[in-house]
């Protein structure tokens, strides 16, 4: 059994864990706000967020905006991104009492753990992370210095609040293991500090975007979260589907049929495959009206709570956050250092 | 004309202009707190230091603690080296009140820097560093992260503070290129924050070690400041010679004769040349006495200053420095992230 499969194994006891004892965990989860939160982001993480928070798992949200320039030059609109991805957060039913939500940005202690951790890992551990190798293909750049040591940006993400339970997608295991390997050999030579944490791999498929690619709003193939109902069924009528009547699930000869097929089968908690039965012959007008009538009735919810928020309230759920991590962040830094034996004004 | 050549044929005039001007500096410098600091550390560095200071060039002193563990496993005795090279500082004449003296691990505003940095350069920029390579291979050991990405923990350094003006040897001028590139680059991409600072060129010959090596704490080849004036003794009586009457000049084959002659030389402010005539076929052991008087003595004044003063000063000159060199960086920090457009909280 390979590493994915012996994870994958374990799931269903963990999730069992996560109820039977929410106590024992603390989850750190996040998003880079290069653009607003789309239907992809709410079934791949945010849906599971509102879980473990309904079963009282203490939740960490980090909008880890400085791992934004990790792949592109700009930075781009991050304050409307961080706001968008907030609101969107407390629309899908977060909650700022429970769920502490801060961006990387304002918590400096955080990145200082970047220094001893750098020092446990060596440049090939880095290089073989197949994540980073399929970031940095996809970027088509030269590797940054910022891309090469990501995962330990993301261990220091983790491990700056005691993290133990990293939700996740399968690409990004290779990232917890390169916590895992921090934690334990910064406490070998230190003395424990910090826990080894656990991937909680997602049992969501992935939800193509529009066109049956990755869903990603550089491809514009994306429904985002905040759209109108005008702008959900304007994107879906421009997604590109064939002139075959018989509507069919079949992800790899007809793509745009079946991301709308799939599209309106995670809102409805169908399969794709009874929905195109239940279209038959009716073509691909039928299938985009069904899904735009299907999605902005499951986002009419979500809409109605955005609209009633501010960019105010962004910032005041941020500022709160903010005092939070910081305040557990310099923590653990008071802990790392003494284990260090950095402690040199105390008498 | 090289590189090198062209910024050691700037020197001069910088020179003077610190003399001149020397409101336009701020100067970045510093140690890693590996151990005790000798007369290597004092002619190289120190002695620099005190005279910008005298000069009224504002300083800033770091103890990279954390680079300590960029080239081994363990961190060693930190408190006891921080505490001691901070009594040294103040032994040697650097007063408090004008040079701010601080630890890296103090400073979690500087490390954050590093984020934005690190996107700035490529690893291939990183691994071309000539200073990361011959540490690399002096290490003995696996290029750690940190190691890798030290230079740009260089930069955070200097430019935390927005030092122009680094005063470094010929082997670290490629550290101070990195920053200029990386300020350079920020500039270009987010609006001028930083300056690009020079490099300040050490016009001291390197000090060698008691056997002729380079002078380290890890050879045992150094008289540290704070000896006795019998330990010193016992040191330079242990340096190896030659049984030759004749005291030469002449550092290739004659390593350890020679190395006794440069530390006499350097405390005396003569030539090695001089001292070798001088003594003419005297012996080792009249050389051995000659450097013993000259470095004792020139050492009595530090030594008195260092017995006048405790742990509780040290504790006493980093916390007031810890406060400058965090507000500093929480400043910097802020044009950053504004630049950047990270301010979120802000109404």
């Amino acid at each position: 059994m390979d590493s994915f499969s012996a994870t994958a194994a374990r799931m269903p006891d963990l999730r069992q864990a996560t109820i039977d004892h929410p106590e024992r965990f603390r989850v750190l989860t996040g998003e880079r706000p290069t653009g607003r939160l789309h239907l992809g982001h709410y079934f791949g993480t945010i849906r599971e967020r509102v879980r473990l928070q309904a079963h009282g798992v203490e939740t960490f949200v980090v909008l880890a905006d400085y791992q934004v320039i990790t792949d592109r030059d700009s930075a781009g609109n991050l304050r409307e991104n961080v706001h968008g991805a907030v609101l969107d957060y407390l629309a899908a039913g977060l909650d700022p009492r429970s769920t502490t939500i801060f961006t990387h940005s304002a918590v400096p202690a955080l990145h200082q753990l970047l220094l001893p951790f750098l020092s446990l890992v060596t440049e090939s551990e880095l290089h073989r992370n197949p994540t980073v190798k399929a970031e940095l293909a996809a970027s088509g750049r030269a590797l940054s210095g910022l891309l090469l040591t990501y995962p330990v940006h993301q261990a220091a993400d983790i491990l700056f609040c005691k993290g133990n339970l990293v939700p996740v997608g399968k690409d990004n295991l290779p990232h917890v293991e390169v916590t895992r390997t921090i934690a334990r050999r910064f406490n070998e030579r230190y003395g424990r500090v910090f826990p080894e944490p656990q991937a909680l791999l997602s049992d969501a498929p992935e939800l193509p975007g529009l066109d049956g690619r990755k869903m990603s709003k550089s491809y514009g193939n994306a429904i985002a979260l905040g759209m109108t109902a005008d702008e959900t069924a304007a994107a879906i009528n421009r997604a590109r589907t064939d002139s075959e009547r018989a509507i069919t699930y079949d992800p790899d000869d007809r793509p745009g049929v079946s991301a709308l097929l799939e599209t309106a089968a995670v809102v409805l908690g169908r399969s794709p495959q009874s929905i195109a039965d239940e279209l038959g012959a009716a073509g691909a007008g039928a299938l985009k009206r069904l899904a735009i009538e299907a999605v902005n009735e499951f986002l009419a919810d979500h809409r109605s709570r955005l609209a009633a928020l501010t960019v105010r309230d962004a910032q005041e759920v941020l500022r709160v956050g903010h005092e939070r991590a910081r305040d557990i962040a310099t923590a653990t830094l008071r802990e790392v250092r003494t284990a260090m034996g950095m402690d040199y004004t105390s008498v």
